[in-house]
């Protein structure tokens, strides 16, 4: 379904943005790509200065730039103040979000006669509903999913295939859950008796809030006692590990392999980039920003980014890790001045030994 | 099903522990919650000093303290020797393990004629049990488990959703495995031939011994040759990775993301927490405690702690890693010295130059 | 089935390869062990010179060694160039790779009809195909295994159980996928606005080359737009993410829990140890080696062995990892030479004070 450019330019202002053609107004654009991919009928986007050097080749019918980027001659281009916002509106546009395949409810889900089905719903093969569960209105429950007793899901989530939930969990609406994540399985909750280890029965919950996208493969335990929550609008990347009992805030980000111990309280819009690890029972203040590998020991106040394992201050860090490189040279240089001072020592007054 | 707190009381005798009610000893308690959640008829504990504030404003009808904590006027609180082995307790008394659905053996179950099943199984739908594959007794298995031929499942085993054992595996006694967890998947055994890399096949096996909790999304590697061995009474949490051959001692726990390469030796009661990574054919002694995020290189003997990448004995550690962020200053320091140190070279004999 | 060793090692030759026997040619082997588990009528090998004491002990009929490694009396022995190959060839020749349970394509799979299937699959119970996916000739899907609509899967494809391959993806021929990987999830691409994020549509694909093998419980995000890619002969171990539009050459070999983030490019023959990291948008060039836990923010050369985090080139780094336990050392002498500088500087200039 292919578009003028001039209409989809037009249709960024529906986002509050707009946009300026340098060049044919009236080209059909039917798909969005990539610099290097892209093709007469494609438009693509430059945000990221270190791929400039693809104007040059770049076989696209438009590029959307920023307002001053130089471009070269010949290439048609849409100016606008946020190249990455425009692309997004433009992929929405002409792509669209993921159709789910329907079907409604298949007659070999496995869903308990206790359970309630909100309307429109679909329910693959292989699902599995337990007693008491509570299912909102157009929730689609890919193959392999299981939902365990008394969950309570909202409208409009989507569980891709093998998502498993434990039982008494809470998702809010439009929560996306990508495959093979597990929701509220136990956490690690013994007590040493001796070399034993004796298991605490866990039974808290998770509670997760409207918006929430949580990628594949990822873990969330459920709390031993009252919730591990994560707040509304924080987005998950994949193989990520949430310990019992944390508690995160809204509209977060982690990327891969992220790993938060249990009983840790992280505030809002929180970003901690691949896998960086927080130890338990620590508060990460608001804004915060994790770089990569960061193992956090301590509390992060709010709006601090901090860097290097254990976690400093991002300005701190980056110059402690300026500095790593040259620990030979500084050992070599020690050594050398120690050899000069004994040398002046002895020469200014042969008769007294060196401090021990 | 609510006991009174003097009940409670009186049933932590049965685990060796005892406790004074300074309170209301009648008081009907319902169930057990945090400090900030519970209400007047939940009982909450303390035993993070970290959290003691908390019993100023909690509502718990009570509070199991250990026998000095100071508490606010009028809290009803238990006293005892560990808050935390007896919270367990009382977890356990009122809320008890997870009650797992039952429902015998689903018709739709894949299970080979040759495989023997256990009395008292609790077998899903979705699942699959291969050729010659022996179940113990009273084993539940939640929908989408697959277990290959061969397979050997003691008495009293829990497979949560959608885990997955390749065959041959063997399991023992009360082995619990959360959702998603595979274990005997090949381990990455390739002999390189030029640039290529070729497989080898792996044809031994992975044996867990009893009362293994396993948690979700974990995998263990087969062995090339022989076993993979995680021994009885090792409690992993989520997302763990251990290599091809290696053999885990006895009550080991591990915390979520650890990785371990093939071929090694894991001693008995050893903690590695989060994120630790250790290489092949290494050697951990009996008791070791690794601390979050460590990258052990070399064998770690018996009774130590280490930290660090490379890890390091935790004492040297803490002092190396209390260091580093003094590394920058450590440079200009270095810089000045030598600075004033030719200042004083020139004075003392102007004629003699620095050495190389 | 047992062979000669005599057999067996001229089994050798179609491999290109040729071993000397010492001892009984005429013994009869029937399994590969290893040194401790080995019995009268199994072959072992020595390969990594750390268990060469056990030559001593070992009851194998006959050992696999190098040429000039030295042997107890008695043991019967085959000499080659490369034990680590031969026993590969071994192996294959006694055990052969996995035999995979067949049965053709199970009533309960739930297949598009628009689906288009190679012959001679074997697709479980439980397996889910999705419109217009087009799959080859002898293509193994265990149960639990979903294929999205208008995948391509090449011939003599194995998806383990509960592998995910989402919308579009494209594996080659002889692809491996292992127990509960997700193959074309969302990468984690939203756009900022104000504090929420907008999640843009992931419209890309993942293609897989031929000959790949992915370990367990793996996450490879599809790109945002065009492709993310695994090229030819790659070999992933578990839990490996693979962030979107990130493109990994031919002949790679990944350990468990790497993370690469998106946008990166990883050429030919790259091997990655244990937990390496790689930020976004780098290159990392062919036959590099990056060694466990490195952390990669900068652009990796060719031919180059990069270690530590962040990574520094493997000299370099050998040398600072070698120097980090000293640094309390080397403040502390740091300390007493500015001490022994200042009464040098006092004995030779009493009136001058020390620069600041």
């Amino acid at each position: 379904m292919a578009e003028t450019l001039a209409n989809l330019v037009k249709g960024l202002e529906r986002h509050g943005m707009s946009g300026t053609i340098e060049g044919d107004a009236s080209r059909a654009i039917r798909a969005v790509a990539t610099l290097e991919d892209a093709g007469p009928d494609e438009i693509s986007f430059l945000s990221n200065p270190k791929y400039e050097k693809l104007l040059a080749t770049t076989r696209a019918g438009a590029v959307i730039v920023g307002l001053k980027q130089g471009v070269p001659n010949g290439l048609t281009v849409v100016r606008t103040a946020d190249p990455y916002a425009a692309v997004t509106a433009m992929i929405v546009a002409l792509h669209g979000y993921r159709r789910h395949p329907g079907g409604g409810i298949h007659p070999s889900a496995v869903i308990d006669p206790s359970a309630e089905i909100g309307e429109s719903a679909n329910i693959h093969h292989g699902v599995t509903i337990g007693a008491n569960a509570r299912i909102g209105q157009n929730v689609v429950m890919y193959p392999g999913v299981y939902v365990a007793a008394r969950c309570r899901i909202g409208d409009n989530c989507v569980l891709h295939p093998n998502v498993v939930l434990y039982e008494d969990c809470i998702l809010g609406r439009r929560v996306t859950i990508h495959a093979g994540s597990v929701i509220g399985e136990d956490g690690l909750g013994y007590a040493p008796v001796g070399e034993k280890w004796h298991k605490i029965p866990q039974v808290g919950i998770v509670e997760i809030g409207d918006d929430v996208e949580i990628g594949a493969n990822c873990t969330i335990d459920r709390a031993t006692l009252g919730k591990t929550v994560i707040g509304a609008g924080s987005k998950f990347s994949n193989l990520i590990a949430i310990g019992h009992g944390t508690k995160i805030g809204t509209d977060c980000m982690f990327v891969a392999h992220v790993g938060i111990a249990g009983s840790v309280t992280v505030g809002n819009h929180v970003t901690m980039a691949g896998k960086v690890g927080v130890a338990g029972h620590l508060t990460i203040g608001d804004n915060a920003q994790l770089a990569a590998m960061a193992g956090v020991m301590n509390d992060i106040p709010a709006n601090t980014r901090a860097l290097g394992q254990p976690a400093m201050p991002m300005n701190d860090a980056k110059r402690v890790y300026a500095s790593l490189p040259k620990l030979p040279e500084l050992r070599e240089r020690l050594r050398r001045l120690e050899a000069e001072v004994e040398r002046l020592r002895a020469g200014v007054n042969p008769n007294v030994s060196s401090p021990p």
